[in-house]
């Protein structure tokens, strides 16, 4: 992206892994820094966007059509880049995003078997060469993760796929990670809240003064 | 598109130019020769791609981003093909839709200025070859349309536009049935209904008899 002046951080990972309970501790230890970050979330971030979100996630009798689910993930990312997070990035802001295409890749691709150059396709025309300039990846047993949902209540049309639909979310994602090492931080997600926030610190320490170096 | 057997016809034109009124008059025409036709409509089609039409023309505070525009169209003509005009086509089936691919291309392209590249991309992503076998484009000065549409009540997110986003509408889709000619056939719509249906009622004997040659 031209003139990206600010910082893009996303947080992967399954269900469960923990994604919205480290936010608020990500938006304090960013705060702190005086970076005065932007949360947000996908699918979903603007109005419309979360309509999108509603729209997805509903569980329906109709069967939704793997291009269809692709493309509607991609409208609300195109809506939340270019009506929210480009500007903020523009003005030099700091945002992180609970989720972003890494999860399309993992749950439509390695999950659903979509064709991953569809995606790759889509990821291009939507977002040009904007990328996440850190991806910390929650990483945690399939069965854990169930047991975290289980105390959520209801599942949506995603969480409600079988635990191979998980394992092969799980196993895309550490796949991407390992492509693209120096993007992805993965963090193991089975530990206490405390000691997975002290990981999240550690690499966002490393992160920021490794940038801020000359 | 492998394995099609049917026949696939879309109506297009700009609002007010008669393509509902004219819905009815098709199907009983298609009906006689004894096609059991399925007639259907753009955007929507299907309860999941309806929902997307009603995000798509409610009008909104926030400002709906071009790309998210465009991948929310795609998104329902995909669950539209692959749930419902696919199948009907594959089993042999006549499908009549009102505003189809070309309306893309007249209003998000020619319109709004939206990359045609774009469109070309999520077409082939979509449709792959699939395209129709015979279009009728209504063709009507915006000054007539616009007078007819008057009387159908409050203006949707499109029908909001001002004139000049209607003269690139047409001049769009009068551009698009010069480069397809043998695809198109353009009807004068400031015509009177009878002598619109009588125009109609000729293109498709002329389509219907072409076909049947050996
Ligand atoms: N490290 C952890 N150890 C134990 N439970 C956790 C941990 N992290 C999160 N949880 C709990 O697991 C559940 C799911 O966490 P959540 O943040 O909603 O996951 P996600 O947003 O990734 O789906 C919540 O009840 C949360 O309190
Ligand atoms: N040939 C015609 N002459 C006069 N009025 C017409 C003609 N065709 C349609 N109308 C009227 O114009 C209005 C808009 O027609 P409609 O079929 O809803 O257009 P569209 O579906 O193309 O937007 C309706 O009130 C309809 O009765
Ligand atoms: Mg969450
Ligand atoms: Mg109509």
């Amino acid at each position: 992206m031209q003139n990206k002046k600010g910082v893009f951080i996303t947080l992967e990972g399954s269900e469960g892994v923990g994604k919205s309970t480290n936010l608020a501790f990500i938006q304090h230890w960013l705060s702190e820094r005086g970076l005065q970050p932007v949360m947000t979330r996908e699918p979903g971030g603007t109005p419309m966007a979360e309509e999108i979100r509603t729209l997805l996630l509903q569980k329906r009798q109709e069967t939704v059509s793997d291009k269809a689910e692709l493309l509607l993930m991609f409208a609300a990312r195109a809506q939340h880049l270019d009506t929210h997070i480009i500007p903020l990035l523009t003005e030099g802001r700091c945002v992180v995003s609970d989720r972003f295409t890494d999860a399309t890749y993992a749950y439509q691709g390695y999950a659903r078997g979509v064709d991953m150059s569809w995606i790759t396709q889509l990821e291009t025309l939507v977002q040009s060469d904007l990328r996440p300039d850190l991806t910390i990846l929650l990483d945690l047993d399939i069965e854990t993760a169930f047991k975290r949902v289980a105390r959520r209540g209801e599942a949506d049309r995603f969480e409600q796929e079988k635990t191979d639909f998980f394992d092969k979310v799980r196993s895309g994602y550490l796949d991407r990670a390992r492509q693209e090492p120096d993007r992805f931080a993965v963090i193991d997600a089975s530990q206490s809240i405390e000691t997975v926030q002290h990981s999240i610190a550690d690499v966002l320490a490393d992160f920021f003064d490794t940038r801020a170096e000359p």
